[in-house]
């Protein structure tokens, strides 16, 4: 059982990630888990924090000489920014109140709610934890995942579909696997992650506008797993069905708030004859259509998984929201703190993370094992039973 | 912490649910239970079996004279069409083989993936389980969650958004709690659960189609939860996220392929300035809009929980759908089984307990608690505090 | 993830288990189901409950045709006795307080901090579900367990070392897998499972000693289970220890209060040169001596699994124990229903089932697969890399 | 849901734990843990090791101004002996295979199964994990728990009872909770943790004669939870039950081999008759005897928790024992690493912090809250209902 818990404030000393359940033998590249962090951090319309940050990962326990052992592996991305916050962040009862309150909620935050589930009357208390800097840990712990799944040769990427009113249809497109790894690369050199160089220039256009007028903007981005061995996740019990699983998880990403698979809200519209992935056989099993987005029945069924997700709009604007001081209850104007316009692009990455974890979670249940070795030998079994 | 398992074949002798962690001296009314599993086996495009069954609730443990005793409660749904599955589907070895196995996948179900990851060589095996029938227990399970919360005076309901190309638009709405209850209860009269009449013929008009072309036809619903406090779920920790805990159990309905919470997929057109809930107070915090559907920051706010899922076309079509056979390897029909055409009312019932589900869950998780007298303690004191 | 709840009461309809997680394929005896839950029946001492029941099982989901289909599986066991309970325990509000409450607290069981934690005023309310007739639903679960093991060659058995002060001390013996199931046989045909015919004779003198004086007495066992690959378990992380889950589960069972893995408590009397399994190599690496019990650093070491559990004495006397009416808070003589004199035959029966439960699923969670045909691969394979 | 991971290796950078759902407002005190700490690293019969290092904790998340946020809590202590070890144990690829591997398996450890269950070849790469080092975070996480418990005034404490053939019996004292507190206060300045001059003289003679051998020894400790209110665990369904959760959390502490609640294995000696805790009652329930040690029916009776385990000697001994090198597989002498010779005083602190975690983890999930004050406004209800 793959399991994680994450912790760490967003002005803290850093995040940390602890990892249980990652098979020994597993080679692991610090390399690639920054390059990915670098990833989360990019994009067109990014606020002034992402360039104070370059975030690095330090292993603190289970990977020695460049492989994992089978112990519990501990991230550490530590906040680069940490002098500046000493005072108000520090954990000694000496600092208390040594910094005066956030009183003013931000509406689409967790500052309201959050302070009165918590009985707490500084918001700082609330927004430093429900920070969307969080995710860069689950990067981090999504680019172990990513790792161990390459090792069976499943890729994952993403691009960005939507950013405001600029977009484009993609159930219109035939996303087989080689287009999907294809678009992901693409997307890699765009500052927006728009693989189709018209839609991006109207996606810079929208966050232009935003920037312009204080506002921000959310949007839409796909991510998707290729190779995918069928029969992940298992219709016979509701909380082991794979869609599910992966909606809950990519749900739980800051400010997202739709999750569709495959063709999602689209399959809604149409009658059931054009939508089914009939099935076809030469060798093996195959599809030529896939609106299902590589699921049935809660499993993989060999197709690319595809999962769309929609980001709103980041809640904090420049732009005056209303809001009510929680001491005076008073009308105020919300609290500003610097910010993004646009976090689209990273959260496509973020989504990437989610889905790895996801699928490597249900990979590890179905192949059990304790080193690589081992999964290997139990995935190889089963691949040749399909012949 | 409350839990459940179900269990049961669709044509097995029935369906069981163990519900453990249900608070004692909460009062159950069968009569309610079997009117939410009439709720679910009604609708506009429904297959014959629906004329069969009339599901009806027996107690096998954890109740006594009409409350619940903390203890693990049994719910079992007979099946009343068992005696002609009596030798497909008994348990005695004798019959082993009595029935030719099914053999031709059904695209878009369970079937083929299912037949793999389970090594079976009888689709049977596989499709008596991932039937949406399973769906009956969890309606019946969501009326006892159901029976909690109204408790707390929070109520669940549903309506029908969309079947096919007919359909509205529900974000250009003002649902607060009065008209959501009303759209609910006008769409308890409605066969195919939706409140607004011209939509309805539009609704209806589309199934016919479906039904004379042998085609089947999907859509969506909203479902949501009024009342709620403020602060159920968290955003300490990703997994503890009310939104993700409601998206993965509503994506594990059978047929599922979209959930958004509030304004969902349209949040990502628009500029944030548009779409933030403003905080105002007047007595109490309060919100003049509800784009968010009631969750901020992985919390309930105090507003409605609004929830909008997108269920596919059922798969099973009269309609020949191609498939191969998994002995043969041939091109042949797909299975046809009686099925039904639309199932979108029944699934806006479903997805009504799957919500009441997550929030009952949630709702315990922050309040504790073993009698319904220690629970509505530590509500009232927290009610309290908001003042 | 092999998991499992079980409900019922004692005096209800009957008792309810279901199984998630058991694997497909997998032949299933419900005479063997059915013969374990009689050997859970006898034994010297047993009240006169015993022989109106005549435990049976019956399947209601997750077999068909002698087979396991990877589904929940759904057991039930009848209580015999229903329709003389039908009153006192229907679930029908109708029948409220027809029956008076129970209100006189036996010392050493549920029944006080029950009714105060559940706010109960009916002691029935309690001891319903905290008999110990729940049991007899972990027998039947056990008995999936050990079916699933022996397709492994895995075996448990068990016998009873001790009832009051007629007892031996195993740790004299050489417990090799021969002697254990030579032992466990033996113990089959013993009335108090005992394979030491002087000690048996002391028991049911102590026994009838017992009865002759309206008292009861305890005792202990052994559970063994022969087999076991090594490296179940794990010592990363202290919730995947198996002696920790071996131990939580064993504890759990009704009146037991200590639980021994190996030598047990004898291990700390002596120094530890005596008592280290020093290891050999012969085409496999052994032990001539098994003072661990099988268990190295939360793993299984390929010898014997030996667990000795003590029971306390059945709390329910014919002799008077003191207690408090929970009404008027007089000095009163606890409530006395029909119960056994001594349990632990049964209870070690019970302890069987238990410890096969905890081998299943650590051998799943190591070896994962779907159905019986991909778990012998892996199991193969890992076998294969010891030589 | 209170939760935990930790990590971290005995010669890496340190060990790392995460707490996840720890309440808001809880005043933490940094000395409190760090003399907790010490506590664990005292003890007549330590090795080396414990002079290097003097435990500190770290707060690396979770905590400002002195108290928890309600958010993960990180606790980081130090490995002072590091740079010792940055070859050994690094990260870096770089390092592969600089320090010859570990080959010679030491019985009574998790050497030889842990190579063999993740298919490592050096047995460094078990050692480090499954060394009784990880206790140390232990102690640090239970040092947590006891300060939630101080603000509802129970109290943890131990001490020892037996270390190798020196014992005493605590069946006979009457271990009220004045007694158990004054024992464990005493115990703090006896080098042995034993509150009887006598016999600590004895256990020190015990202690020196193994030193001269070359020998290590086990033995036993009490630990106990006094004014834990009634009804904490629950009878309803096995994994609840307070003892079985307590069993298997102390068995999982390295080296434990038995555990026992209240008079434990000599509860199967004796008649019923003479080991029930009756009932009494002025102004409130309350019994005069507690051979049950505070448990029954699997909830806490309001009686303090008694629990006793015993811990098998140090398996790494100066004088040789029989082993098998991994690869040559010819019989050598296992290794030897600087160790202990004694470490029951020190498990009897790790036993203090299990035991605290346990009744933490069941105080939440009865009185569930958010906040210290929610928390306090359940606990208050419930305690007063008992009037």
């Amino acid at each position: 059982m793959l399991r994680f818990l994450t912790a760490g404030e967003s002005h803290g000393k850093g995040l940390i990630g602890i990892i249980e359940g990652m098979p020994s033998g597993l080679t692991i590249s610090k390399e690639f888990i920054n390059h990915e962090l670098k990833r989360r951090q990019q994009g067109y319309g990014r606020g002034g924090r992402m360039k104070i940050e370059s975030d690095e990962v330090e292993f603190l326990s289970g990977i020695r000489w460049g492989k994992t052992l089978g112990s519990p592996i501990t991230l550490f991305i530590k906040n680069r920014d940490w002098q500046n916050w000493e005072k108000a962040m520090n954990d000694d009862p000496a600092f208390d109140a040594s910094i005066p309150p956030v009183t003013k909620p931000r509406p689409g935050h967790a500052d309201l709610p959050g302070i009165i589930k918590y009985n707490h009357s500084d918001i700082r208390n609330v927004l430093e934890r429900s920070s969307a800097r969080e995710t860069a840990m689950r990067v981090a712990i999504g680019a172990l995942a990513k790792q161990f799944l390459k090792e069976f040769n499943i890729q994952i990427g993403s691009f960005v579909i939507k950013i405001g009113s600029a977009g484009l249809d993609v159930s219109t497109f035939k996303l087989n696997e080689k287009d999907l790894i294809k678009f992901s690369k693409m997307a890699d050199s765009s500052s927006v992650r728009c693989p189709f160089s018209d839609i991006e220039k109207e996606m810079i256009k929208v966050i232009d506008k935003a920037m312009k007028t204080g506002d921000s903007v959310g949007g839409g981005f796909l991510v998707f797993a290729t190779n995918v061995p069928i029969g992940l996740g298992s219709y016979v019990h509701w909380d082991r069905k794979l869609d599910g699983i992966i909606a809950g998880a990519m749900m739980s990403i800051q400010a997202i708030k739709a999750v569709e698979i495959g063709d999602g809200v689209k399959l809604g519209n149409e009658f059931g004859s054009k939508l089914m992935d009939e099935i076809f056989y030469k060798k093996k099993f195959f599809r030529k259509t896939n609106h299902m987005g590589g699921i049935e029945g809660g499993m993989s069924n060999g197709m690319p998984i595809i999962v769309k997700a929609t980001m709103k709009p980041i809640p904090t604007l420049r732009k005056p929201l209303k809001s009510v001081d929680i001491f005076t209850k008073e009308t105020v104007e919300a609290t500003y703190e610097r910010s993004d316009i646009c976090a689209v692009p990273s959260a496509s990455i973020i989504g990437e993370s989610v889905l790895a974890w996801c699928i490597a979670q249900a990979f590890l249940e179905k192949f059990g094992g304790d080193s690589i070795a081992e999964i290997r030998a139990s995935y190889d079994f089963y691949q040749n039973t399909l012949k």
